[in-house]
Parts: C-alpha cells; structure tokens; sequence
C-alpha cells in the first residue's frame, strides 16, 4: 500500500484555542496536529507501506470542486483578518442564516460568515499552508491508485468532507474527498464515494448532488441529535441527474458494531450496483467508542471487520483520512483498518 | 411624555460572559444590563416624564409577529441547554447556512444555530424573562399611544430590532418594535418604523418585508462593512405586496451629523408620504461618536436636532429603545433625543 504524507500539515493546530473554561472549547482542541503526528507514527511502526510526500498539483484540481472565490478567500483570509481586526484566529461571529445574501460581503467579517458555517474551524496563519497540502495528499494518492496502485491512504489533516463548493466548517477547509473524486473522474473513471466518518459529510454530498457520475454514500450518527444537524438525512438522495446517487444511513448514537455491520452490507450494495471504476473512502476513526466527538460504539477491530467487507468489493481504493479524536487509540484504529483492506 | 420600564431586564446580564483575552469579547459585553439602569436613572434625573410598568399583554402580541416555534424554544431553550449539555450559557455553534433546512432539529444544539445567527446573543436563564418585558414595554408603549397619549418612550432592554420572524440575533430575541408595531396596526392603525439604530435593523425589516400596511426605513452603516452583513443594503426596497414599503439608507463608516441629516430628510419624506397614523422609532445611540461598537459621529446635540426634525411630522410617536454601548453617554443621548421629539 502507498501512504502520502505532508508535514506541513503541522502549520495547522488549533490546538491554541484550547480553554477548558470556555463554552465552545469541545469544537476547538479536537482536530489537533497531534491526530496527523499519532497517525504517522502508526502507520510506520505498523510497516503498513512506504511513506511518501505528495506531488504538488497545483490549484487547478482544487478549483474544479470549490468555488474560486472561496479558494481566494482562504488564501488570504488570515492576512487580511490581521489586517483588519488586529487578532490572530480569524473566526465567524455573525452568520449568513437562511438563503444566501444577494451581496457578497466585502469586509472579512461578513466574508467569514458567508463562507464558514460554525466556531469549530479558525482559520490561523498556517491553516491555508495545511489545506493546501492536505489537498495535495489526496490527489496524489488518487493518481497513484489512477497509475495502478491498488490501495492508496492518503493521511490527510486537516479533514476535509464538512467542506462544500461555497462553504466551510467541521475542522475542513478543503475537501479532500472531493477533490481527489473529482480528479479521478476527470481521467475517465467512475467513482463511488463511501463516507465512514461518524459525522455526515455534508460538503462531499453537497459537492455530487446535482451529478450521476459519482456516487456518494455516507453512514454517520443521526443529523436530528448531532453534527452537522442539518444535513445527512436518510430522504437525502440526490437531485436533478443526482436523484438517487446519494445515500445516506443515519445511525442511532450509540450504534455499535452489529448494526454497523448490516448498515454498511447495504451501502455496499449500493455501490456495487453501480459499478464503480474506483472506491474513494472517507474514512474517520471518531466511530470508535469513547471518541471525545463522537457516540457509536466501534472497536479497534471492527475497523479490520469493516473493512474486510469493503475489500470483497474487490475495487481500486483510495482512503481519505477524516476525523478520529481519540488520540490514544487513533493509530491503532488507522491500522486496523488499513490491514483489513489489504488482508480483504 | 410616557415612560415605559420593566426591571426584570436584569435578568439578562451577557456581561459574566466578558473575556478579554478571547476573540469574541467584544462581541458579548456591549449589551448589559447596566445600560438600562444608566437610562432609567438618566431619563428619571431629566423629569422627561412619569415611569410606569408596562402592562401584561401576554404572548399573544409576541407570535403574532414571530413563529410559534421560535417562542417556544426561547421560552425552554436555556433548560433544555442546561439539562442537555450541563453548560449554563446557550450559545450556538454550528449555524444552518444557505437554505434553511428541510428538516428541522432536535437536538438544543441544532435548534441553536436554526434559529440564531450569531454568537453575540447567549441565553441565560434570565434572557426569556427579559425579553418577554422588553416587548411587553413596547406593546404598552405602543398602547398608551394608541389611547391618546403623543409620545410614550419604551425603555426596552434585551434590544428587538435584529430579531426576525424565526430568527434572533444581535443582543435581540424578540423584535419590539415589529410586536407594537403589529399591535397597533391590528388596532387599524398605519404605521411607519424609523430604525435609527447604527446597524440594520434586519429583523424588522425581514418582519414587514412582504406587507403594504407597514412602511420601514433604516438608516445605518453600510452592511458592507457592518454588521449585519448579509441585510441592509439600498436595493432592498420589498417585495410582492411590500414592493416600495422598506428604504435602507446605508451611510459610509464615519458618518457625521451633516450627512446623516440629509439622510434623515430623505427619509422622513419617504414617511410622510405614506400618511402614516403613527411612527414607531427604533431608536439606537450606537450612532454617537466613540461608541465601542459603533462607527459614525454624531453628538449629544445631533439626537436633538434629529429629533427636531422628526417631530415636525407631527405625529404620535412610540420610541423603542435599541441600542447604544458608550455608558458614560448613554443617558446624555437618550435625553436629548426625548427633549428634541418634546420640544419639537
């Protein structure tokens, strides 16, 4: 298996805004650089494959899944939030509730608003450097799975998937899945999506929803009791030529492996259904139990179990890393899962 | 003149909430309790007039301007937050960007960030009793005026005029001026709302958008560079039956007396021609020079001279107390303004 890595992700760690005596402090101190270090390590320790950095493809295949605007915006929003307000974490305040505003705001405080959806996703000097090449990782992995590699991971960090066209949020800037998806398809191939994350992918689902071409599928705790709360319902499946190229299967929180199992059976069926060229995981370890953000109740080996069952679908695979905040099992849930695909 | 107080807007206190090391600070200390007292003390020392308790009108006022259902969760929201999270100051997180969601939450959380766009705007276990005062103040303002008086002031404290039909925001839950407004449109009267307030007065406005019995008129800082952001901008005029019913009149950061007169006349035309019953005032004295969250130039005097100028409409007139964050002036320029509509 190849694995691509890029340290620069590093140069994003909200970790900084950690303040156990503030309200919003469980969103902040999660996605840590800590997750993307922890993970390395495994992956090396456990000899899973060589480790390799990603090439550079430029902004060329992130501008095919995101908005330019917003691309423009992230790359220099920290400089003009400096600028601007004289702080140093750019965060919303004021949000652009219900249907989009005719005006696009100029200032970078309507602009935060505009484009970011929650407190959980500052933007610090480095996060677009991160992005960036968490982006790069992706698509990278994408080209060596396209050249013939037969399972490729991709430890990206930040996570990307909570990332739409226009929108930001969830600890993503830029979405990864989409964009390495996107990549793949632009060289001719046909791409299923399967979301693993504990929390619904909102910006990958938005991104497909309107397009045939790509199927996404997406089990996560039920969106009526937890994050993203507004997107990832089960009568979500797709629009216009999308119609029914989007499934999605909310869970119960507090799901443990055996519905898991059943649930994950039926995604599966649905993507081989539609035969894909090529499998694109999004895969979070935040199912686990005992994850700080997350409630399913997953253990170390359920990731090999599950992913053994992807295996037999017998595709070209490219995992995407997205959430898993339960540093101390994080790594080992990362190899569970990369050995059951390979053992599969 | 009547004036119109309720003391239980200390209930509502944001300032435990003051950090000055975090970046949302200034944000949640402008709108204390404090600066009802500084008022009510101000316009007590001016012998403006006798200071009543408002009267109880009940909820039925209130949802005939907003939804039912945002009522009820302002009335539970803080228990519930409370039971749910174990935290004691609801603030959202994650915010319903873009279309409003087909489904809506359950979840305190999701229904935080369905209802609220901002996160200057905590529930505290005081702020549904607050609030439910503050636009009782303003019905029974609304009401003296209706029962012959010429002027009656509501000194109402949370603020009221960001608070939309099904959203609330900006220091505001329920939109105090909308809810007198309406109570006196339904007692067959033809109102007109001056927002005098330095920022737009977006609940308002969304409030009455669609209606020909009601005029609106704000004039603010540009929501290009302002808060709120997404609303107030020139070309918003209404729509169907409201077509030509709302003028904003967005002045540049900075704004002084001079331009801000000739705004005012403008918009006072806007009203006259109307041939309204009664003007209702949302009045903010955020607008002064050196207001920490505002950004024009008026002075102490300009409130009298604006006042001047309204009360030559020679209408009744109810006043709603909006904003206004300079303590040691809050009380000069609400008098001035009270004095000037009077002497006018």
């Amino acid at each position: 298996m190849l694995i691509f890595y890029h340290a620069n992700h590093l140069a994003h760690d909200p970790v900084i805004l950690h303040r156990p005596d503030h309200p919003h402090s469980v969103v902040y101190y999660s996605e840590v650089a800590r997750r993307g270090a922890i993970i390395h390590d495994a992956v090396v320790a456990a000899g899973l494959g060589s480790i390799q950095p990603p090439q550079d493809f430029g902004l060329p295949p992130i501008v095919e899944v995101h908005r330019h605007d917003m691309v423009a915006f992230l790359q220099t929003a920290h400089a003009r939030f400096v600028a601007e307000t004289g702080q140093a974490v750019a965060l919303p305040e004021t949000f652009s509730l219900g249907s989009r505003p005719r005006h696009k705001p100029v200032s970078v405080w309507g602009l935060l608003g505009y484009y970011c959806f929650d407190v959980g996703s500052p933007i610090l000097a480095g996060t677009w450097e991160a992005a960036y090449w968490s982006a790069q990782t992706a698509v990278t992995a994408a080209a060596a799975v396209h050249n013939g590699e037969r399972t490729a991971y991709a430890l990206c960090r930040p996570p990307g998937h909570h990332a739409a066209a226009d929108m930001f949020g969830g600890f993503c800037y830029l979405n990864n899945t989409a964009i390495a998806s996107q990549w793949l398809v632009e060289k001719g191939q046909r791409i299923a999506i399967l979301d693993l994350d504990y929390h619904h992918g909102n910006g990958t689902q938005e991104i497909f929803y309107g397009r045939a071409d790509v199927l996404t599928c997406s089990i996560h705790a039920d969106p009526l009791h937890e994050y993203p709360f507004y997107w990832g319902f089960a009568d979500e499946y797709g629009i216009g030529a999308g119609e029914n190229h989007n499934f999605n299967f909310p869970l119960p929180l507090g799901s443990a492996e055996p519905a898991y199992m059943v649930t994950l059976d039926i995604a599966l069926r649905r993507i081989r259904a539609f035969v894909p060229d090529c499998l694109v995981i999004s895969f979070g370890a935040d199912t686990l139990a005992g994850d700080p953000v997350g409630g399913f109740k997953l253990t170390v080996e359920s990731y090999g179990r599950i992913a053994a069952q992807i295996a037999a679908l017998d595709l070209p695979m490219v995992v995407i890393q997205e959430g898993g905040y339960l540093l101390s099992q994080l790594g080992n849930c990362i190899v569970s899962f990369l050995r059951g695909l390979e053992a599969g």
